[in-house]
């Protein structure tokens, strides 16, 4: 396992770290990042259509599940929608939603909700005005440096875990960052979710595969903040991201699972999968139209299973290479499909969730450009959770250490860029202006030595040196020197504390549920 | 010279070739691009203060502008501004302006004018709606996969030409995308603009470094387009870009060169140099303000020489690493500062130039992310001259062949992205959702066939094939492949024709200035 050697800090890693004499001085962390914080959208978002073509978007999303329909495969959804006065076919899955049942579940789900981490100073307000960073989540396959691919295992599990709780920047989990899958599906969610909860205090994630799942999960995190139930009916503390099977379908496990969460009031995310040209229409508005179609029948799932569950709007809408069918991620059609949804979630007042995605299978120039390109869209779009913020690789098929380590990177660069300017008399330095006059300089001056140490965003990985001095050094490249600062975090991990007897607790009624046979794998 | 060797193409670049039958088919190009097109800024910019901060930002200028002063290094310069009222010290070089003086050079200055290239159907509209991306410019080394990292010279400068007259996203050039050190300071600007006429037909810049070579450099655009000078009045058809010597200083030659453009009616580009904590205050706001007074002086001056020459405020704040002192690109502050500079701009109504930059030594993750951060700036802050936007590397001090090919395919990108959406039926696609319905697939239906070679970018790099499939072929990064496509573009470059008695002409003249001795170097 990666995570089991000991990492050889290189310069960039190196030039980080504080002096501090053997034995002597207070521990210092080996890198330095940001302090974990969540960050406003300061700037106004982009809109990429008018208001009028905004309007002929949602009408066109309401045309489709009034006249189209979508296929419900779950019968207590169906019968708690037929029973809200939807058209549910007699036979097959088939609903068709009225615009005002739509409406209804738009005024009833909240514009925004806190979700509750296990520390709490790390829990995040999900929200119009927030942005909150996820982990990546659900891929197949991980990889680092040292050890190339392999498939998802517990082991790399773990470390993604321990390296995630160590980044400031990754602020709740996304899901599995890499699948487990040497651990059985009857038991999986179990020790995942035990490891989560255990190696890290951020708030989380369950799948929803089946309604037993959720109730454990729920359990395992009531037990973990060491709450009652009914605080965490009035807290939300767990999150699930469900897909549609687009086009217009919501499949059984999913829905079993979204019921559990919205009933018990812990939010639930819909994201349709809609690759333009092959989920969806090959052109982006009629993708977003569909998209917002899948978001709403899951909307309105939710809200007739408990009025003001809440409930986040995703947007995951992409195109395919059209040569060869493959998905490609942080294009420009993912670009404006991005904003697209940001826009129809503030119509709805619902928060809104994005993603930082890439198609690239090296960590090279193509992983940082769509990543980037997928981070402005966030951005511009009003994001309120980036889901997939570190880690995310090959159109999702791969989790990498060095690509968590380097997201988070990028996504302290976005909070630094939303911290607004300051622009009071300090701000605008006018007096050192005077100071220095014509033919100056700065570096000596009050004004900058007051400044110097806090003014600038300092990033992990950006080398700035010399082309001289960065020869001499090896020519690390960006990878290099976020595999260093991954081994070094990792390094320094440390378990977040965790009352004895809540771990006894949580640790008891796993070995119970998996006594009991953990889940039904029959989905 | 890697412009002389044979490119092999690998398969990023092979898969984009189209077949033909050997001495068949009508000749396809070896790398597909979007044609040559400017795009108009489709979406808002993004404000990052607000009304009231901006005025107290612009009012720090003018503060700046009377109190303060600022150096103005050349004789005639402050003669003129003498005359027009500003208060010019008797010895020495500091200038002050009243607000005046400077809300007069603001009405005089116009919000846009086209910039005519040799082929007109690049002619370029440097205006409040629209974007026009140039070359790298100004770098004393460049690099190549092949050859690595050495001094500028004349035969790699040819081989930019070439690669960007190929390129269609290299919409003109931003001066030398690397400098001909091997050629006499004296005849340098006679060769180098005379490489830029005859090997490309897109509009080009000239250094400002003394009146004589920029007299040279309109005798020559004007030999090139075949028009007379009443004409190269009337049309701006070169243009000048001057940095300000920061803080609060404007150089002789520049000043030269400027008054030179100005009294013709060419464009000048004032941009500063305003390294926040080095040659600015270390606060963005206050670089910024800094920036601005620079920037207005300099307009003052342009608009004394000549009212209603056209001029483009330029903005290149960005913050230095505080550890070491080298300065830094593409980072939040740089961001920042950036969406700021527009701001300014537009309040003024003249074109804004900004910039696609990063400190990176290797086409990495990083030389990407700080790019596309860069750009991100760019478009938010509603730059209309995007300066350096292809092949900028480690802070400029180092262009590359392969870099210039991927920032091309970011500015692709980019203008894909800025491309509206279509929402009418066609795009919305309603009827082609009803068609397919819940659970089906989209790829073979009317909709998408008729609409899937164009419905989405097609970037020359970007690689999306599955792991397998590129581990396969070799696991080909993002510089591969760019530098496999900058081979394929040299191996099918063309020379844009040229009217033999225009090149005759052109040639005559550089001959003559040759024999006179070419231009002064001992500014």
């Amino acid at each position: 396992m990666c995570a089991d050697e000991a990492g050889a800090a290189d310069a960039g890693a190196r030039r980080r770290r504080r002096g501090g004499r053997a034995g002597g001085a207070a521990r210092r962390p080996a890198v330095e990042q940001p302090p974990f914080r969540q960050y406003r959208l300061s700037y106004p978002p982009t809109p990429v259509v008018s208001t009028d073509e905004l309007e002929s978007v949602h009408e066109s999303a309401l045309q489709i599940l009034e006249e189209i329909g979508v296929d419900i495969l779950h019968d207590e959804a169906r019968a708690l929608l037929r029973d809200a006065g939807a058209d549910v076919a007699a036979n097959g899955g088939r609903v068709r939603f009225d615009r005002g049942l739509v409406e209804w579940a738009i005024r009833q789900a909240p514009s925004e909700f806190t979700l509750h981490a296990r520390d709490p100073a790390k829990s995040l307000r999900i929200a119009g005005e927030t942005t909150a960073f996820s982990s990546v989540a659900s891929t197949p396959n991980c990889a680092c440096l040292d050890h190339g691919r392999r498939a998802g295992n517990m082991a790399d599990f773990e470390t993604f875990i321990r390296l995630g709780q160590m980044l400031t920047a990754v602020q709740l989990w996304g899901g599995y960052p890499t699948e487990p899958a040497d651990v059985h599906p009857s038991i999986r969610h179990l020790d995942a979710l035990h490891a989560i909860l255990t190696l890290s205090d951020k708030a989380l994630h369950a799948y929803s595969l089946g309604e037993t799942r959720n109730l454990d999960a729920l359990e395992m995190v009531r037990l973990a903040r060491g709450i009652d139930a009914a605080t965490l009916d009035r807290e939300p503390s767990i999150y699930t991201v469900i897909n549609a099977s687009s086009p217009l379908r919501l499949d059984g496990p999913m829905l079993a699972g979204a019921l559990a969460f919205a009933r018990h009031n812990q939010p639930v995310v819909l994201t349709p999968f809609t690759l333009a040209g092959a989920m969806a229409p090959v052109t982006i508005a009629g993708a977003v139209a569909q998209q917002n179609a899948e978001a709403l029948a899951g909307l309105v799932v939710t809200q007739v299973a408990r009025p003001g569950a809440p409930f986040v709007y995703g947007g995951f809408t992409s195109n395919v290479d059209m040569k060869s069918g493959a998905p490609a991620f942080g294009t420009p059609e993912f670009m404006k499909a991005t904003l697209l949804g940001g826009q129809l979630a503030r119509r709805y007042g619902l928060p809104y969730r994005a993603s930082n995605v890439n198609a690239a299978n090296a960590l090279d120039a193509q992983a940082a450009y769509e990543s980037v390109f997928s981070l402005w869209a966030a951005v511009q779009g009003g994001a309120n959770l980036l889901f997939h913020g570190a880690g995310w690789m090959e159109g999702g098929l791969c989790a990498s250490f060095e690509k968590m380590v380097l997201d988070a990177d990028l996504l302290g660069m976005v909070g630094a860029f939303l911290t607004p300017l300051q622009t009071d008399a300090d701000g605008l330095a006018l007096s050192a202006v005077r100071e220095v006059g014509p033919g100056g300089h700065y570096f000596g001056t009050a004004h900058t030595r007051a400044r110097y140490k806090t003014a600038f965003f300092g990033p992990m990985i950006s080398d700035w040196r010399n082309n001289e001095a960065w020869a001499e050094a090896g020519r690390p490249e960006a990878l290099n020197r976020a595999h260093a600062i991954y081994k070094a975090l990792i390094a320094g991990y440390e378990q977040p504390p965790m009352d004895p007897a809540i771990a006894e607790a949580l640790a008891a009624f796993v070995a119970r549920r998996k006594r009991e046979g953990g889940a039904p794998t029959d989905f």
